[in-house]
């Protein structure tokens, strides 16, 4: 087993964890931390720890006045408390033998000397004691594998039950988009593996979560939110090493940009251009937005891979085929025509308004017999000329759709090219009659989006990573 | 009151509806479009026709043979027919003297010589009876103002209620686009006026409805899914006429995107190159996605313009912060120096741990005192260095959100400057609990969207419309 895997057990499976700050004031984070630590249904031992609550009960644990007094071994600590008490629980930590702490407090070096001071402190005692640090300045990390969540979420409020634990992975220099990553990929049901938000990096950075998830057997892809990567020869280095699907979203591109990045985590953002020469370089896959960081990890999670650009579009929607040929096209895919017998075949199947040419249109007539779709699906998949399928069912007739949801992922694993499926109508409008939908295709492994220019983004960062995972085999 | 007025009447606000080809099988399109209608509460009388249903009762109202049998005038004639068959009834209503008629089948030019030689008969006809006709090969027309709604549309199992009518108004060359349009400003609240799907515009083109719609008091914004423009001079024309916002996405912008167009609704679709050079022209601002037309649509909604292009971004998430400063300045637009005034009192209100520069980064700190986000708001509205403001509150601390929901109505009603706000998170994750948030804000005429990168894409057109404003009044 690698070093870094066992340097970060306390920290993503950690037999106990002490709660620096619990409280039980909704009005606190060390009440929305705890709760949601025992709502993620985390199996070890947890111990409030809070001066002011010392011998009471805080959501029906009892609460210690110090980490000292706590009469076991404590793996992990979360530090919900401000930037100087932190660095004294810190010290305590130390003498008490805590292998991981996290510390959620800003007030560090984003905010000037003094801070920068009080972060210098921090990586002197992480020397000193040879605690795993996470942040300062963060949310921390979840683990969907241990129940772990630090998130401080009302998942109750949200209407939402702790997620399954999935295949993708996320390190993230914001607690927000961390936060949000999860919720999306609980709500998408394309589940999260590790989550973790890495702050201003005092001691552990970027680069080393990066090296545990690589090594991490939960993990499949690997998405980040980058603002700036503090070590990036070794990190270029880990990049090329795996030829698991990396994905990045680079913020502080611009000069605004770069000056907000020196003020949210203190990190020194670097040019855009040298980002892109670093993600050429070290097969990093470029999401344009956090959503499409989310769709392309999604997408990257299925198992299947092209074998060339050539996309089939099946559709009931003539408006929103022209939308995919055009997205396909400007993505670097074709949408070759069909061969002469999968033509033949379309037009027996398909009724006479139908567009039997690629993209295949079936239009309204579908919801006279949703076989139909199956059946085009069928042809496409078998044409040898495809390579990768875009199916777009109707949004609003949810029984069809999730008729076709089924036949899609039959598709998928019979013929195992990649299909992935866009109904032109976002989320939001039907959430409820989507979540049964949304199972079926995350439990087919199926990825899938809501517009069709999203479903040609996916695809192309498939054949993208079906690209790197040659050349990175051949260690090239 | 011009001519297209007039003649357009008896499509948007007929005294009587017929409709032909109307059904008691929910499987049949015939069935949801009288439904439909029933729904949204027309309030004119409405004719189901059906020669196998003459005498019976469809959804409680008596059945005709066939057009000529309607013992009333009928203004307007709905076909949910076949191709063929909709010419045999079209003549019918010629004679009984029918105003308009929706030809929704398709199976005419788009598929080929036989289809094109019924759409000229259908041509002819027009030409000979004078009746406006919309299609054939679309849905129809929707009219909040006249509860007139042709989508087909089972709003019941969606959970929605017919929409409120509001100020956006969509001509589509694609039926399910229209009918998405319509869900997403149903659910998201900045509702539509009048929503044209024109399929392959035998007879009325997009210009001649674009003509109505920029005579129509209750259209405040023109948004358009294009394939071709089929009268480009005139087109142009009406265009340049106008100073109400007009938002187009075009699609057929590839090879593979104008074959498909072809196929689709028999539209042959110039190049980018020229679609640019038009929108440049006419004064058209372009959206790069259906979801972004929706969404530009609703930021060109708010009667505020900003008078430059500077921009306050005020946050409690660095990173969603650094990634709009990022889209701001991508966007052209400059995220400046507060003056040294308005960050002494930021300082003032703000705990240490905030960044009190441009962008504003409360942190997580608000859920201490939420009036800090309103107070921070004020500060940045009556700096003169500022234009117009991206608000993001907390996503997940809904009341919060309301809160602060409340205060960028106000801010943005007492100082004129247009806020954009973004809370970071996809609207599917927390629907229920957003539907309080997004009401309070599309009553308050407050654009919102859940990302930063769409805020600045927002901001942007503001400011590229009060420009092509300036130039319109003008005349040049």
């Amino acid at each position: 087993m690698k070093d870094v895997v066992e340097k970060m057990r306390p920290l993503f499976y950690p037999r106990s964890v002490a709660i620096v700050g619990a409280s039980d004031s909704p009005t606190k984070f060390g009440f929305w931390r705890l709760k949601c630590l025992l709502d993620f249904d985390y199996k070890g031992a947890v111990y409030p720890v809070n001066p002011r609550l010392a011998g009471k009960e805080v959501l029906g644990l009892k609460c210690y006045g110090s980490v000292l007094d706590i009469p076991d071994e404590v793996d992990l600590a979360y530090m919900d408390v401000d930037a100087r008490t932190a660095l004294n629980v810190l010290r305590e930590c130390g003498k008490k033998g805590v292998k991981a702490a996290v510390i959620f407090a800003g007030g560090f070096s984003e905010v000037g000397d003094e801070g920068k001071k009080m972060e210098d402190e921090l990586r002197a005692i992480a020397r000193e004691t040879g605690m795993v640090i996470v942040g300062p300045n963060c949310i921390g990390v979840t683990n969907l594998y241990a129940g772990l969540c630090t998130f401080a979420l009302d998942l109750k409020r949200l209407g939402l039950r702790p997620p399954r634990p999935g295949k993708i992975s996320l390190i993230a220099q914001s607690g927000t988009l961390a936060q949000n990553f999860l919720l999306l990929s609980t709500v998408r049901g394309f589940y999260s593996s590790k989550i973790v938000s890495t702050g201003n990096e005092a001691v552990t950075t970027l680069t080393e979560v990066l090296e545990y998830l690589i090594e991490d057997p939960d993990t499949r892809v690997i998405a980040m939110y980058v603002e700036a990567v503090r070590n990036g020869k070794k990190f270029i280095e880990l990049c090329k090493s795996t030829t698991k699907p990396l994905v990045a979203l680079k913020a502080g591109r611009s000069e605004a940009g770069k000056s907000a990045a020196r003020s949210h985590t203190a990190a020194i953002a670097g040019s855009a251009d040298v980002w892109n020469a670093v993600c050429r370089q070290a097969g990093i896959i470029q999401a344009n937005s956090f959503e499409e960081l989310y769709e392309l990890s999604m997408a990257l999670a299925s198992p299947l891979r092209p074998k060339g650009n050539r996309v089939a579009i099946v559709s009931v929607m003539g408006g929103a085929a022209v939308i995919a040929s055009d997205a396909c096209e400007e993505q670097g895919l074709r949408v070759p025509r069909l061969t002469e017998e999968s033509v033949k075949r379309l037009r027996e199947i398909l009724p006479p308004v139908a567009s039997v040419t690629n993209p295949v249109d079936i239009t309204g007539s579908i919801i006279r017999d949703v076989n139909m779709f199956r059946e085009a699906l069928e042809v496409v998949c078998q044409d040898p000329c495809i390579d990768m399928v875009i199916a777009m069912p109707p949004a609003v007739r949810v029984p069809l759709l999730m008729s076709i949801s089924r036949a899609v992922v039959d598709a998928s694993r019979r013929y195992g090219k990649p299909i992935v499926m866009a109904w032109a109508l976002p989320f939001d409008v039907n959430v409820q009659e989507f979540k049964e939908v949304t199972r079926i295709l995350s439990e087919g492994e199926v990825p899938y989006c809501y517009m069709p220019e999203k479903a040609a983004k996916m695809l192309s960062a498939l054949l993208t990573q079906a690209m790197l995972e040659k050349r990175k085999a051949k260690g090239s």
